[in-house]
């Protein structure tokens, strides 16, 4: 039995609210459960020094934790003076995999940062920002057409979100909580495209190595993951 | 005319969420208009080491502002390295209006910080802060007490509340909004608490300096503005 | 009875010493007691990026203290690696006061930069600051006349002073020195114009809430320290 | 057919040079072809301070790249004055992965900190790392028993190694140089222990995203390549 | 002919003004022509932790440059964040020349730090330095006496000065100028003690080596400097 | 007798590996007994700002230790955020000393920078690192020439080389290893030119003062040090 009483392919409660805030183009709180990211893509029309005059444009995402967004409170990265490793960790993986999804040729010169601000954590929130981020960017994409702004072909290909499954008591089950997560022996994250591709796995042994029968039921798990975040994401853009 | 239509001892509506997030203490979502700011409470029971052993806790605040809480997206603190000038100014105030309230040795050998994280910025964020910040460390005390805390006297002497006001287009008004704040002539803070009395003012001529009845004339608007937003305080926190 | 003898509206001894280095295009060493510091204005012809281009100048003022020139040894910001948040805040008070005293069209494409280094503190540093940064800001535009710059119009319209007040054993005091300002409940610094004009008003209550009849009492002994300090400045540049 | 003439099974001549430098207890210079990585083991007979009294010993790991390892000279970070995302990233990969084989209580209360830094670069400088870095444990422990150390049971479970996998021109290829890394599809990094099991996988998409298939057939080439490692790494120990 | 018209074994008018300010143990503004340094000792009852304990105490210096010391005006370090490689390097020699005249053990288990801060700049900042350290450490010595700390031997062995020597248009000239200075083909440094011996040599060719007969005549030079600065000393501690 | 067994005018043997690694233009793994510098010279088509358009070009240095060089394992200073004092000092001065030899309008608007790593350290580390990096540099200024670069003269007007003494038990020694340079009383580094020029004398007591006839016999040594050095460069870059 799962600490939530979840069945083991039984992701939480997923709950996107487009529009969240008024400044960004695109804005999307998303709930995965108690854990909640604020998802902001904010689009300029111009690019960083090594990326001018190439044709194309560039998409990069930054990522950050309230102090109290965890059961305890943790030190301010700004007034510590630098990110973690771990928030760079993340925030190159959500960038990545928005990339993956992207044309940038097609987006033409200008760049679209997505922020993505862990407002209260429960596990699971570098997977949360890359499903929130996708709904951000492309808010933010309709809106430059909406203003005038004329692509070739889409930008976007495709949709990308992510998922956290882990083997947690022997059982791989999937959208893992706090809880959970802190158990696990095998924690993986997987970013998967709406035309069923892979863009990144990322699979970690805690304490015993697993196999790759392991795995596989754990990319299974995502794959199931996935699907609901994908149908959720095409009704927050609706 | 304001450029809102409001009458110049208008205030914007006022929205108090309390216990937005979960973890926290202590947790509100303050609204003014379309400023919105996270304060969380956190208590922890050890002090930092210049003030172990006198027989007193202590209250203190952090400030940021998320990437694009703004119209235009600003750096990441956390990225750049360093908070700004603007942010340590900010937090100090807050820090400083709370413990004006604070009986810091009913309080005991224990620290509350109050973490302040502006969602969407339309002027006043500093304001709504610490107005914001009492109702945290109000229900943070609150579940001290329920959890078995006992104090001698009640830690909080009162409420304290705070509001802009300034000189726009010659006549001085109430809760300045970021197209009023960018265009006033003079622009003040005012910090009371619940009995009457002023903790802190802070004015400032943009241009020309302004006059002693001026001054006068924006104390009385705060003091209109803050009668408002004590009577939000005690129904959020009710 | 204030520590020092002196009767509640006395101001300490006033000292200014125009051109204590050579190489600054305006100099004042300023003294309020023994509070020393010493205030040095640059002039470049050329401008911070954003201002570039825009028919204005600019004024700007950084402070710093001497790792001794307080009664015990404080650690060097330069070795630290960050100024902090006070240094900050004050450096930003100067440059607004002194901007509140110059047409920036006036000054055309150039900016100057005001350093205030205390080399003694015995409290009221800030205020000294912005008094002996007028002189040294006023020497150094009449440097630039003297090398042939022309202005249209004068690019200093009035004389700017800043004086601190406080609340002291119940009674409003001028000109707090360490000992008064460390046991003072209340504590204020005041920045006016040489026309009557207040650039800024800083109250704020250490302990016990102030009211509005103690801040206008405050504020009334801050114009006699101030018209003293209009008159030494006039005396130091003629 | 691979840039280098390779079959796509087959690793680059790997080179393990233990006892590089004669003052870290554990040292070796690893090639991966041209890529050569100095990986020393440092004891220390102290822990940090969140892991004291716990019974238990540490290992982790640092990563640097010297300035001119590369084809074109890089920023010293020391010198930046802080250390890249990536290379962050890296150092907590080869910790992880370390420590994946290591019985931290069978250790004692002692750190060990694997320093691996690549003194020329040609792709695969992070698979190397773990690699060399495991003989530099190994030399270190066997140095702690040579010198008197007793333990339980070694604190060394099994062999670890790591090695990168990816789809060049259209074909899994097994130990990408920079020329493949560079044009790759698609590339993973594997992390096997010497008992069969998997420690940590990180596939990414660099275009178009890849299939369940790829990604097994990635895993498949890196057994090849670990097997492969796993033998020099006993012959450097030897 | 020298730039200044001095002789080429003439120092410049050297002044020493113990008791420059009022908080440090021991102060003295040094004056070598243009050349103004204040020198403040400070003294602390405990010392660093990695000295506790070891039956001696520690002398120590910082160095700073008021931003506007110079011709031009130069960044502040608070505010770039960290000290220059010039400022360390100069920093580390005052210690290093100071400790040649100290007997650690006899100054029992404190800490004096000597803080030099160049008010005005025209050459030779790091010699003047020195030499008016001395004169601030035995003021503070001498107050430890006064206010009754017991020794059992002077901590004070003899005097230290340090005076700047170079080869200007091919002529050995002593205590340069910063006129000299810009133009010296060769820079030497050297530190004496009262009794005759030799601290530290720093002598660089910037354009064309130097010969060992130049660096002798160098070196002759400076014992002439070094008698009048000995002698300055004595009187300004008297 | 030394701890080493070497007579007082004997070195340690001198090893020169050049093409050590192959990205660098110009490379040597130098060797003063077990003193290890890896030197790698880095040539750039373009120069920094404050350099352009003066028709020359530049040589500078950087110099850094692997945390594990040493006996005891250092903190890694891109993990600490910033290069130490000594670190600062010894760059600054291979930067000079390479500079003495180097006619940099001959070399043209380019920098070559060379990176002077320390591998193992046992005393000596600075002037090993200048008696390589001229190695490095020449092997770059040689494989520009063949890359079809034309100097009207070549760019490199001698040889450069550094070697320490000092005096060791009484006794001026060449060549200071680890447990001498520990114990010495003076420690001095000698940068000499291939044409019997001194380009920079550093001499320093560690304790008692020293004499100008001692300094002028560690001159001596280093006479003797430096010939076999231009030697061991002959034969490397033959």
């Amino acid at each position: 039995m799962r600490p939530s009483g979840r069945s083991p392919d039984q992701m939480r409660v997923i709950e996107m609210i487009p529009g969240f805030t008024r400044h960004a183009e695109g804005s999307c709180l998303i709930k995965f459960g108690d854990t909640h990211v604020l998802c902001n893509a904010s689009v300029e029309e111009r690019l960083p020094p090594w990326l001018r005059g190439k044709g194309q444009g560039w998409v990069t995402a930054e990522y950050g934790m309230l102090p109290r967004a965890t059961h305890t409170r943790g030190n301010r990265e700004a007034a510590k003076g630098k990110q973690s490793g771990r928030t760079q960790e993340i925030q190159r993986l959500i960038g990545r995999s928005l990339r993956a999804v992207v044309d940038l040729e097609a987006l033409g010169e200008r760049q679209i940062t997505v922020d993505c601000d862990v407002i209260q954590a429960d596990g699971g929130t570098r997977t949360a920002s890359i499903s929130g981020a996708w709904v951000a960017l492309k808010l933010a994409i309709e809106k430059l057409k909406a203003n005038g702004a004329v692509f070739e072909r889409d930008p976007l290909t495709t949709q990308v979100a992510a998922i956290s499954c882990g083997i947690h008591e022997g059982a791989p089950v999937l959208d893992l909580d706090y809880v959970e997560d802190s158990a696990a022996h095998t924690d993986g994250n997987f970013v998967l495209t709406g035309n069923g591709g892979i863009v990144e796995v990322q699979a970690t042994a805690e304490g015993a190595p697993f196999s790759e029968e392991e795995l596989l039921r754990l990319l299974r798990l995502a794959r199931i993951g996935c699907a609901n975040i994908f149908e959720a994401q095409l009704k927050a853009v609706a």
